[in-house]
């Protein structure tokens, strides 16, 4: 009686990572013994303010900055929100142009929208059919308005590494703040704050294997911003409220850990997303690859199944065991169709097969030949139910 | 060679609680298992969902409200924030006339303020010497450009339980909105949404034994607010952001301890409480209490011992292990005077000396006999310190 074990293969990993055993670890006398108010001068306050603060240097350390440098945000939505608000609205005397692109995340794209309803100007770069934004066309849209550029260092949707560092160059040199999302990026890849040029950063401890609930933005020395969440003199005033303290300590551990295995899981995932990527579209006719062919992040493949929804090909995967994402976590229930991938050329009936295929350091080569068994014959059969080979 | 062992007494349940141990084995198997996105539509995603959902249902059963009225947040400093502008926001065209008390938090005050500089009008009505808001005075107060009351239903700092159903009965009929900051209240006295008449009410695990880091805003169905934090469609559009998802699962099942074990939690606490409010003058000269006689939190005693300062008081019982604070924790490195203590009508010479004793479920009889025994001395070696008997 007893039942098969279903093979669960999770290849969602841009919308949230596991937790690491040994980032629980870390967590775990903490979560039990760590809760006075890090702002009290008791022993149990000092306690969780050192447990904060080795939390603040380990981060700061997984980016190149100082631990001043790094304020703890409850997710990287709140900190794009911070960031952009607070930085926009803190240089207005300065002038109303924001400069960002056609592929960034809500949490970067609402914010612009919202400043632009107030009067702000914003420039929406396009990409090239890589997904790629242009450092001479970012160069070349600001002008002495210009307070603020905000750009993604990689879509969760495509995967396509963008030229950070050409850019924070270039933007530095015309002296304008320069925010990067880094949520699917930080932790994955090397990110250096001042080898990129940036101003402030947004990282998530969801993306590499830290718990969720808990992110930071790095904000160089200097950098002006306004307050987000307004209250209490928590991260020298900059955001208030209550600290996550075990989601810091978290944080702080999956942080180390990223630096230091870094490269061993890069080394491990970039053969397997190169074999998803060589072997869709063999496997499937009428299967493209979005993004860019190899400035990818490491664990990151996808691509579009013609005539297809996205949405049929995830429910049957997950009859399989197989966890996929169709596009941005955020958005896959909004079923509106990704501005992303149109802004990379793609056509609107096509955009809705899309297939993100995210990699995570405990996937294995079997992982993605067991993908690389279902998917095809998934397709067929959806292909099969439709006489004109189209599901809608 | 053994160290002896300090004893560790923990009066600062107000900054923040210690994690029951049952949230704690609520949250184990979450963190370590449950992570995949809730709006993706496989198994992963599912089991978070369901995960999300129960701790909804859970918070929601604490207040009397229903699970869709839920909307998570990552603090009450959030909730404030959210809730204020939110609903200020979403009906400046009605009005913008705003109410609030003398003695609200910072993450009321603060938002409020911010409003006020972009054209609201702000009442901030005062407060009795026991620190209670009169219900006919803001019965008073709202005009036809009210569209927000915002009121505390019990401060941090002098625990006085508001008269909220009184004043919710008011407000409703005068049908303006209705917000109660119940971050000190909620999980710890009876809150009934619907009872008290609010459309509006944050409240926090980390002052019911849940974690810190994870937070609800309550609102009422048919409630317009305008989302603070923008992007991904989670909670219903109403607060982007990835879920802080074993924050939510603790949060939950420490609603579900909070609500079955109220009234035992409270019927040993209110005895100590009152041995401290009726000792601490008898046995310190020149101590009052601070806060309503009576009607205050189950948990909460406070007071102000003149000429002394709070901070030094403090830091001696800390010495002997014992753990208070000496105002709101979110203020007491801006070293300000209290405006909360300032506007009861304590001194500003008498608001430096203010200690809040804030108990906590696994206090016993002896963490009040061991406070009581070491803070006269304490008094007494300070004022001897000083010839005026003053510190500074």
């Amino acid at each position: 009686m007893a039942d098969e074990v279903k093979r669960q293969v999770y290849l969602d990993h841009m919308a949230n990572t596991p937790v690491d055993p040994r980032v629980i670890e870390a967590i775990l006398p903490h979560l039990k013994n760590t809760y006075g108010n890090p702002l009290n001068l008791h022993d149990f306050g000092q306690k969780t303010a050192k447990a904060i603060e080795e939390g603040r240097q380990k981060v700061a350390e997984l980016i190149g900055a100082t631990a001043k440098e790094i304020i703890f945000t409850s997710c990287g939505s709140e900190s794009n929100n911070f960031a952009i608000k607070g930085i926009a609205n803190a240089n207005e005397k300065k002038g109303k142009h924001i400069i960002t692109s056609a592929i960034e995340h809500f949490s970067v794209l609402h914010p612009v929208k919202e400043l632009e309803k107030q009067g702000f100007k914003v420039t929406y770069l396009p990409v090239d059919k890589n997904g790629l934004i242009d450092p001479e066309a970012v160069a070349k849209a600001i002008t002495n308005e210009t307070i603020l550029v905000t750009l993604t260092q990689a879509s969760n949707e495509i995967g396509a590494i963008e030229p950070i560092k050409e850019i924070g160059a270039k933007v530095k040199e015309k002296g304008v703040v320069f925010h990067v999302d880094a949520v699917q990026s930080a932790g994955t890849i090397p990110v250096d704050v001042a080898d990129l040029n940036v101003d402030a950063l947004t990282l998530s401890a969801n993306q590499f294997y830290g718990p969720t609930g808990v992110a930071a933005l790095y904000l160089k020395k200097g950098t002006r911003i306004i307050p987000f969440i307004l209250g209490g003199t928590q991260e020298e005033g900059k955001r208030a409220g209550t600290h996550n303290i075990a989601g810091i300590v978290g944080l702080g551990k999956a942080a180390e850990l990223a630096k230091t295995e870094m490269k061993v899981r890069a080394d491990k995932l970039v053969p397997l997303r190169d074999k998803l990527l060589k072997e869709l579209p063999k496997k499937i006719s009428d299967f493209f690859v979005t993004g860019h062919p190899t400035q990818r992040l490491p664990n990151h493949a996808s691509g579009c199944v013609k005539f297809i929804e996205g949405e049929s090909m995830s429910m049957l995967l997950n009859m399989e065991g197989i966890a996929v994402s169709t596009g941005s976590a955020c958005v896959s229930k909004a079923l509106k169709a990704s501005h992303v991938l149109l802004a990379i050329g793609v056509s609107p009936e096509n955009v809705h097969g899309s297939l993100v295929f995210s990699l995570g350091k405990d996937n294995s080569a079997a992982d993605v030949d067991y993908l690389l068994e279902k998917l095809p014959p998934i397709v067929n059969r959806l292909r099969e139910m439709s006489p004109l080979g189209k599901s809608k």
